[in-house]
């Protein structure tokens, strides 16, 4: 069976996040005052075969923790969808 | 009130993605083949205060075609909650 897996990797809340600073900046200077506390990081979709959604699951965690997130400055979430 | 905007800024699928594609191969490298169709966009998270959920959108909609999304390459998506 083929799924998708979204993921969204951000910064850890404990660190700061220079690239949200500079665009909570940039937002103020085209006039968006009222926009705060941005936050920037990355959101990767890929699809995958795999024989259910358990299985899914593990291939993606493993391909979180292998690859594409940085466990010491990030952290990732997660849906798996089918098709 | 307080809002909260979950934006993805995603490369248009007509559009060739080399940092997807590099990071399905890194994954076939790893050991994950049954990995496809990586494409690799922003997550942004930010916090806004406006009188409805109406307006919390409205300025959702302009940071991302002022700022942070390019649309002659970039697509977006985004979710407004609460608090």
């Amino acid at each position: 069976m083929k799924f998708t897996a979204h993921i969204d990797v951000m910064p850890l809340k404990e660190l700061l996040d220079p690239q949200g600073k500079a665009v909570t900046e940039s937002l103020h200077n085209l006039g968006l005052a009222s926009i705060n506390q941005v936050r920037v990081g990355k959101h990767i979709t890929l699809s995958l075969e795999a024989a259910s959604q358990d299985e899914a699951r593990n291939k993606t965690e493993e391909a979180c923790k292998k690859l594409l997130a940085n466990q010491v400055m990030e952290s990732y979430t997660f849906e798996i969808t089918e098709g």
